[in-house]
């Protein structure tokens, strides 16, 4: 019987807490630790839907990248998204786990994905925090070569991410050092900047920091949110299906992105 | 119908938001307020066996004077004594309700059941914060006259607040002019001796607080956390009932003191 | 002779700081108060090409939406952005004066115009924190009526704002009631929310707040932070011309977004 | 001729002040390091009815457990316990030393004596923080052993203590392991349960901590804050005597709980 | 018989406790209020020496400006200069009293005098803070006329404060607008320039102070802490004698300005 | 060519910015790194009269011991004494270096020249915080030895630092092991005590600090701010012309000190 509390333990090799930031929410954040588990559902968020989508599908345990309870909650109830997330897992028994920073950060994980699917090459560690128990750096951003125009590069980067847009500032023509970080890291851009990259691929990028990578003449890429994040959610899903070839591992179908362009 | 949201609106007359403490956690903490509501029960606390009575006697709310979520929760398994409440209401779809230092500090409420209780005379808020709707001061202790020998009215403390035992510190013979405050009330001591009193019950007195009483020859009677506030149940039980007639008001018969002397 | 004071007095009339968030930096913030002008620059930003072009065109004065301060400074440095203006500034002895919340907060500000320039009707100000000395209410957004599909709506947003692109959530399929706020006022959601709006504009939203509209079922639209607050450029520079018609004022024409679409 | 620095340096030996809290106050609170002292008396607390016996049995400085100065003294008046007491001290030239926290943590101090009067085997410290000088472990919490059912155990921490009545919660029927900590320990609850313990005696222990014992299936004692730790004055006194044999060493008679049960 | 309360209550007429700083530590610091008083010894400052000639005149009472107690006690030893005035005042049976900030701020208090000693015409005060009871008006700093060249000014200031020397800036050569703050108030010299002051008598002053006066235009005088506020001392006194006829009141022989000028 | 970064570079070497206090403000603080530099000017303060000074003689450098910004800057207008002194710096493309805490700190620096100034015998760091590259000792305070009566030391001082005058409070009559501080130093006198001197020289010393000294029995001279620190400008100005013999380097000559005595 595989159990809740072997799936978290499992979550802790391949992105360990010590990875997370420290204002992060991460690990088992509803549910008993030591239910029995069949089936699990993965999605990149614990929203409603998915909660709803896991109890369709007769799933134990969902496994997302973002915390079910990020602001420690006052009180569960029907008046605000997350009540109506715990309110509805509970009421089927189903448990939550989460993986957040720690798995931007850990080899393997969000970022390193998000360099594969962007096709980069000798994809290394910005700035490693330290090393695994496996000797391999860890830290947020990564960084790999690539040989493009910029055009070029657009193009792959909404093609490969599934991206409905992008927001970019032009500040080269050409694309040969790409630093990447899924999700908000638009605080990083000095930091790839002094890693010697010319492009930075990332999301919810604020205005002076566009016009700051301008200034630096670094190509700026939003890419957004979840398209920049969700590439790891089929190698989570993998993965974990090869660690527990006992259960049923699902990926959600209704979660998908909300953002349009026009 | 009955609905949970109208339950709510009902306590919020019967002790409102507004005289709640800063740092407290009070109201709809779990459940979702359209629900409808057939039968309430009505206790203390919300600990994990309250919320399996709720489920063995059907009722679809549980409304208690201390909150089911003090610290806000980072998470909700069974790891915890909190988790486990919520987990078991909201796998059974029950709501919660609470009225914390609101209901200490209400006309009518703990204090002033607690006073009556103890059959005090002329009873009165010391230092009201002001006054409510209907005029009526309100504030946190409450004081009111006695006239009985420190051995009779122990006796009657005692009796009264079916108390398993007392502890006090003896300042003066006679009582008087009696200062009440359920729970941890101990701080008062000083307003309740500026205001005149001789004697103090309260509960979670610490020895600091005991010698200040003996020092400024007060009686100071520690009566038990449960024992002080739990005669406010009943009350709170029949004044639901009585506003809502169409709904079954239980009190909890599971939850009792825990607490022992010998 | 009109003087740089002169003209900080106007602005105090138009924009008053009492009006502004108490984190912002407003006002004469580089300069000499007493110093003469005949001729200003107009820009949303006090960039370094804006300084540039303030030199080449020969203006006293740069007044600007964003203040050229924001961080306080340690120092004035080639090393940063801010210090290189500050530096060309200086060295050529002109001036700079912006007025930015208190801009967006004022009647006929920033988000004024911008409701204007989306034809918006019967435009009145959300939750207003007062009213000015004509009696008119201020705050941060503006909502108005509207008669659209969402499809019509987004092609006259991009239209009117010249807007390279959008980014947003479809919530609904029509827009009556619409929200503005020009720059990052992605966290005024629910404020729009709660007065009724069905569809809200503003720009830097961030993932969470997309979702959170998509939950809400409101039109949540990103069009930018430049294409959003631009369109006060020329209003400003207008009232500016009218008030000292003996000065010469110019509208930046070095200054666009540097932001594009793909 | 023996000084009260000499005394001063001894306790310095016997309970180091660097076992202490942060926010503790220890060592010489009141007096003239440089006087001779030919009479100690030693006592839990330095009240002012301990001052009193000491001005009248002729010593010239008083040795306590508790800090006669908590909160440091904005002024020195008849008007607080404090004033009085530390007037009364000045007022007949009597100095004072503590040893708290530190008494408390130290080998041989507070709760080692709290162990050993309730004959507990095999006594260890519990998460000690550092060994000291002679390589002993050093720490707040002792745990022992012992072999009864809890009825007996209750009788003979009665007894031992001489505890005028006890409060506590039943866990379960057998004591075996049993942590101490005298005083107000009643927060080290989850370190004794995680030491093994299924027994915890200590003082002042608060409502939601005596439930927290019950869920834990742990037995908690209430045993007073007096009785759990004046066990510790007759040994300072008998230290005291044999490290300065020409001093007279006097315990206090007029001091002793003031805590009565009913 | 006049006890310490008494003049206490006295003081509180003269320097009312709402007008001191929050920062501050006035009023009766040391002693008992119920003590008959028949000979006050008065000074500016609480030090060793004067609480010793306090013993010597047989006073049982010390009123000075400055507080005995201003760093809250943590002990009372006589390894601190704080530490054996209070043991020397408690062994003795001697009190404290003191009027602080809100003597500096009194009509009649340490400024008032400061500019009648000066000399100076038509004196208000600067920036009131408010009206006594009486309807004056009452704050820190004065402000008062003078009709004298610079030179001729600091003779006054030096021979009417007894001052051993004097430090200053020159700013102007005509002295006509003077403002005063005894003691470190250096700080309000933008407030005395705003005023319209000319010149500024104070002490303690700063290096970037005294800077900011030669930018200003101002003169800037460090007179000497004690000599600016030690003209209260004798004013203090006599207004103690006429309110308590039948005490005995005495002017501090040892207590003098301990600063020498080279 | 010489440049600003090569000086500032240099600087790091004689005054390591890791010397500096955490709140200080050091190094390059306005300018350009990258300019040339051949006329320098060295004071001690950067106040508008000496970047008036620079501007007359050609310097495009002004080093100076107190930091151009100390409280970072909102605004840079005519209106604020820095204002005036930065807008003139850049406005003729002066840059601005300065070494503060770090050059009292440093061994040579502050300190060293002022202890050598006084002639002291056997000079050494008081409670150094490290060792340089070097291996010397480097800190804040300096103490030395001397062989003098009170009366000919102070003539030394004043004469040896061209003071205008000197405050003191007399704590000995000899004066043979002596601590230095140059400016606001006075919080180091308990420092200088327990390291054995008999005298201390600094400035800006307080009240209660001539009072402590008094009490302590030590001589606590205030020879000035500008007095105390001035020694190292020459020093400096001549080591910078060693080691930059390209360049051309002065000493201000419209810089002296404000302050006069009376």
């Amino acid at each position: 019987m595989t159990t809740v509390k072997d799936i978290l333990n499992w979550v802790q090799t391949l992105a360990p807490a010590y990875m997370k930031e420290s204002w992060d929410n991460v690990g088992l954040l509803c549910g008993d630790p030591g239910k029995s588990v069949t089936r699990v559902l993965v999605a990149l968020d614990p929203f409603e839907h998915v909660c709803r989508e896991a109890e369709r599908v007769g799933a134990e345990l969902i496994m997302t990248h973002h915390p079910l309870i990020f602001q420690p909650a006052k009180s569960i109830t029907t008046e605000t998204s997350v009540g109506r997330s715990i309110l509805r897992l509970c009421g089927s028994g189903i448990s939550a786990i989460n993986a957040h920073t720690n798995l931007d950060c850990a080899p393997g994980g969000v970022n390193d994905v998000l360099a594969q699917t962007l096709g980069l090459a000798n994809v290394s560690v910005i700035r490693p925090n330290g090393t695994d128990e496996a000797g391999n750096p860890w830290g947020l951003l990564r960084m790999g070569e690539c040989e493009a125009t910029l055009e070029v590069f657009l193009e792959r980067v909404k093609t490969n991410l599934r991206a409905s847009g992008l927001r970019y500032v032009r500040g080269c023509d050409n694309v040969r050092k790409v630093a990447v970080g899924g999700g908000s890291c638009g605080g990083g851009l000095m930091e790839a900047y002094d890693a010697g990259c010319d492009t930075f691929v990332t999301a919810d990028v604020k205005y002076n920091q566009f016009w700051d990578a301008k200034e630096l003449g670094m190509n700026l890429i939003d890419a957004g949110h979840f398209a920049t994040e969700n590439p790891v959610v089929p190698v989570l899903a993998r993965k974990l299906g090869e660690a527990f070839p006992e259960i049923e591992v699902l990926i959600s179908r209704d979660h998908g992105d909300c953002l349009a362009h026009y």
